[in-house]
């Protein structure tokens, strides 16, 4: 797909996500998105902390997420109606979100028709370095259905 | 372990949550808490749903990772200063949250001295019906470190 | 679903789990079969072990993987043609098999039209009794396939 | 680590791969050990496959659990005694598993004091051809016991 071609998905995907409440509560940015794959950030602040001062694994996961099943969004097939759903995910925690931004980077693994995939690692960054803090495993559903993202 | 020795750890773990910015953000509330076991629930509003007006999915994880963490941290020993750390978890959406609350309850199945295993199910309450609306598998590491929850 | 109903189901995974090589290698049993539920067994011997003489973690994942596959076929639409297939699972070790013999409970969770999530237990028998040694979530799809199971 | 400091422990994994009884049955190989990672294959024979001729779901769970587990071992201080135990993984299925061979690659993402988190994928090979067919997640603890592999 040309960038001419995902010009009107990236719109339709943004426009899904800015009606979130919950992405807006959270503060999340798109950083990326091209096919395949998905790029989210957050800003640290106080309200998206832990007791510690680290980013909650909450936040992390609601990340995972919503970058997960976007990416999967990127490459389903928008004419035939076809949207994705968040089947499961399983996530590991590796090293606590202490940075001033995290970033969460989302890549289907394998496309499929009735499901896709996708992979997704978080990265905690602090004063110019990236350090892995989550490693994720989605199975996101391709469903018949108005695009879900 | 009865009520009198549970009191003291109720309310160490309840001081704790109090301290998470991203809870209040979320608006969550401890229903119960029980050695070994942890209820948490969410009241539906705008800011926590997605764009189909379900709960979102990293709200549902949230609460999950929360609880699941929580549960475990009801059996950690916190005379010789142990204290808990999600490790990771699976989580299976299992239909739309649709209804006006959901409650998140946790269960350890399996008590460890290095790590627990915990059971979570969310159910969505609607019209006084409760719908299963994810479950979840989880691991939570028991640190030898001041008590993180 | 009534019994003699669900014969002929009975019936057809039984015989599809017979032309499994890797059933017979292992030389694993069907229990039971109904709707929704599926349990399998294995006894103790030398070919099955780990080098500390515990059920191996791959034999247990091999129980986990076919009875919650199983699970799920009890309850496809065979008639139009519907089978099943192992989307995903995730599995966690509870204590050490080091029983006589283990046993895999499955028990759908959430039959689906398009996937069915299905939990799993495996206990370890020693002496009359049965303890819990691993716990596993599994996502299964409902394919429109000749019957896989 | 050095290839010499390496050295005895290559032959202290090998050696306790070679005493596990399933290990035997299955008939995998150790391909590859380096700090941090194993690879393990399978060649195809009647024995490991399922009904329709593909690998068993629960062969590649198998190779994913030893695999995970012995690159985690790679990384284990035996000085001091410290051995390995899987404590999760969770495996998506992408592909049927039609090939002669199948390989599993397992590195170590993040090396842990208590805990490891471990990636593996897992490729069917056809006529020189190498497809992905599962990928996997797993978290192994690093136990004070008298090594584990």
């Amino acid at each position: 797909m040309n960038d001419a071609a995902f010009a009107p998905v990236d719109a339709a995907i943004r426009a899904a996500l800015d009606k979130q409440g919950f992405m807006k509560l959270v503060g999340a940015k798109v950083d990326a998105l091209a096919p395949g794959r998905a790029v989210m950030s957050l800003e640290r602040r106080s309200e998206v902390l832990q007791q510690h001062g680290f980013f909650h694994g909450g936040v992390i996961a609601f990340l995972v997420d919503n970058a997960t099943t976007v990416a999967a969004g990127t490459l389903a097939d928008r004419e035939a109606g076809q949207g994705v759903l968040t089947a499961e995910y399983k996530l590991n925690f590796t090293s606590p979100a202490k940075g001033e931004r995290i970033v969460c980077e989302a890549q289907v693994l394998r496309p499929g028709k009735r499901m896709s995939v996708v992979e997704a690692k978080v990265f905690s960054h602090e004063k110019g370095q990236a350090k892995l803090c989550a490693v994720a495993l989605a199975t996101i559903a391709m469903v018949e259905a108005p695009a879900l993202i």
